[in-house]
């Protein structure tokens, strides 16, 4: 440990590293604490790709296991340090370094939160649309990762459509260039997407090239009240066939409802059971055009009621009740299980009702909310008390959850990630050719297995 | 060889193979005869992915040499067989297999041609937009190996960006099924953008799900006369930046003002030196108001003529001329060689600069069209003759060009792939570090090395 100390502090000066154990606490989880695992021995703070790149060449000279870690605040136990070692946290890698107006593109470190980062894009009439609700604390590199979306994905994809390039450090602390800033690129292999979403396994990002889109000059949110879950889910099924694609569209249930009546008047009709809330860009005229398409199409298939809310401050209203909910169901409840199986959008009404029937036929409570226009949805279990037996039943009605989203031609993760809680289901979702393919090329980066061990696999080693 | 037509005869039947020599003459080069090299043994034709699957598990076990091939209409010598052994020709996977209307997704096998799919979705109001000038022969299976793209790809990104899926054949005859039907997927790594691009040295693609979008109702062309080539690269870097995205941006060059004359009305004017296609999609309305805009910016950056051709049938003239150019050319000289450097957008007027100046030092005669709203050039040394010294101070020009692009932060290939004729480009602009670990990856996938040897790397061998 001595000597550990010594050299971190030779690598990367003393602001650069802690191993006070008060810190190191800290790195034990992401934000779901119950994943906390392992006794991370240091944690590293390069101040750039030097520095990083020193610091893995460190852990593969002495066989260190290296976590890398954005800002924790992921939902899949991805950062969690199961096997101690290094942390390594992107933090001081927080310079946008470059925003390209005519070539509509930016280069930014991996520890660049994504808010600011939006921010500052926006100041220059661009838009970064991948939206994780985190976006306020969660980083770039976190991002890249572990492939986030977001509501906006269901009209702009998640972030591995924006990723151009990205600089990484291989386990061996070699630096390489991926990519590049061009739109177009067709020479070699893609190892800007296969590190994309690789949730650290195989290299540390340090820096992504990313695109950016003129931001529209209007938005106009709607909503749509639902007799039930069904009714909605068919909605947006039927509406993606007709040709409307909002920029977002989230299915919201009748928990939901109380909080709106709280701030948005008149209030949402008592007998609705679900909600749509759709927001839809372009220039003021044609963002009014498709949500008023859009509403009168969901008054045809027997919404409740529906309305076209173009004030962006009224609209903002709603938006704000969407963002409160998780935090204020967190609050609510003792625990929350959260999934995030994803089914093709034509299969949501079907999804909807497996979950419904399973949550039933288990004496459980099941939240349904989701980002239905892109057929991301996170049934949620709202457990009152935590007592094991409880847990249990959860964990056996997600496993079904799963299992039904698997049957539908889903997946199981949309934009979480695999991390620790979903590595006994990849072979599930892939087969095992598939998983064992992906391991060959975990090796072909990582030969003794240093990155992030115990992650996305199965059984806990990597190799 | 005997013994090789009664297996081939097993697996695929009397229709799914060739060894006739005349037939296997037309698989020894791709579009471009000047790469044809080596000498097939067979070309396998199997009907389905099972069938597809004996036949890589065949050539596994005894250690043949296998090379994919779409329709051949491939620029670079990627199919070129030039270790012999089998051909694998993916005509007869020709199904287009699913259009979910409710999903925006299809499912189609490799051998199924571009436009004939383009029909097929357009037919029921999607809109599927990569379009290489192949597209009334190239296949979707090839389209997703090379990554090819097209001039949508300003505003719709290349194939990559629609590929949501594959079913591919592993070197031993193992099938697999990566990605899913889903927008969003973060399970394991991105295996599908890996094998995109791959140019078959990984393993075979006989299907692919595929991303559709709705099909915009209207489009509006414009066309901008510049004065020169480097007036009309900086209209194009001026107006991405002032956030215009068409549909279309192509840059043309005097020559093809003849072309035009002979079909447009008025004609265009003559002492302009290069112009600017461009079209514009959206409603009617909205294309309109993008088309005049940009002629507008057009106008103040000095443009000597701009026009806006609303009407869909006089701008159908204009880019026929657009597709007619490169046969044309072809036509009247002896030989061309053609590039396919890409450059960030901002830097094209520095690329356009060069690349002139190569050709006048050099004493040769280059045109320089391209899909100029994504970066992607091809500049075009155009041969009265063919002779060795001539030949070579081409190839010499071109490799300068390509030094030139990649000093501009830009790419050896934007959309055509390495095949043989870049090999000896990939380590300059990727880094050996990087070219080692693609190689890696590939002996991950292809240990014995039976896919499409002798393709992408600088050395004959793939390990």
């Amino acid at each position: 440990m001595k000597g550990m100390a010594k050299d971190l502090a030779r690598m990367l000066g003393p602001r650069g590293y802690s191993m006070d154990p008060e810190d190191l606490l800290a790195y034990r989880h992401d934000a779901l604490a119950y994943y906390a695992q392992g006794d991370p021995m240091a944690v590293a703070l390069p101040g750039d790709a030097a520095q990083a790149a020193a610091v893995l060449a460190y852990a593969s000279h002495h066989d260190i296991p290296l976590t890398p870690r954005g800002a924790g605040s992921g939902l899949s136990g991805g950062c969690t340090p199961v096997k101690g070692g290094i942390v390594l946290d992107t933090k001081r890698l927080n310079a946008i370094q470059e925003i390209n107006r005519g070539n509509l593109t930016a280069k930014v470190q991996a520890g660049v939160v994504l808010a600011a980062f939006q921010r500052a894009v926006e100041a220059q009439g661009f838009f970064y649309p991948p939206d994780p609700q985190s976006k306020s604390v969660c980083t770039l590199g976190g991002n890249v990762a572990t492939r986030a979306g977001g509501p906006r994905a269901v009209k702009y994809g998640t972030t591995g459509s924006y990723v151009l390039g990205l600089e990484a450090v291989l386990p061996d602390g070699e630096i390489i260039h991926t990519g590049s800033s061009c739109v177009k690129h067709s020479a070699g292999y893609d190892l800007t997407h296969l590190l994309t979403g690789s949730e650290g396994t195989l290299a540390l990002i340090t820096q992504a090239t990313l695109r950016l889109l003129p931001k529209p000059p209007a938005t106009c949110t709607a909503l749509a009240v639902c007799a039930n879950m069904e009714a909605a889910a068919r909605m947006v099924s039927e509406a993606i066939a007709g040709g409307v694609v909002p920029s977002m569209l989230e299915l919201l249930t009748t928990a939901s409802f109380a909080v709106f009546n709280r701030v948005v008047k008149p209030p949402l009709p008592e007998e609705g059971e679900a909600c749509l809330l759709m927001e839809f860009d372009g220039t003021a005229q044609e963002a009014q055009r498709q949500a008023q398409d859009m509403a009168a199409a969901c008054q045809d298939l027997g919404a409740l009621e529906v309305r076209v809310v173009p004030d962006p401050q009224e609209a903002a209203l709603y938006w704000k009740v969407r963002s409160q909910l998780y935090p204020l169901v967190v609050s609510r409840f003792k625990r929350l299980v959260t999934e995030d199986v994803t089914v093709p959008r034509d299969r949501i009404p079907d999804f909807v009702e497996r979950v419904m029937a399973i949550a039933q036929e288990m004496g459980l409570s099941m939240g349904l909310t989701g980002h239905a226009g892109d057929g991301n949805m996170h049934p949620t279990i709202r457990m009152d008390e935590v007592n094991d037996e409880l847990q249990q039943r959860a964990d056996q009605a997600m496993r079904r959850v799963i299992q039904a989203g698997l049957a539908l031609g889903g997946v199981i993760s949309g934009e979480h990630g695999v991390g620790l809680h979903k590595a006994e289901f990849l072979e599930l979702e892939l087969g095992r050719e598939q998983v064992e393919l992906m391991r060959r090329i975990k090796r072909a980066f990582d030969p003794t297995g240093i990155m992030n061990p115990g992650k996305i696999w199965p059984s806990e080693t990597a190799s």
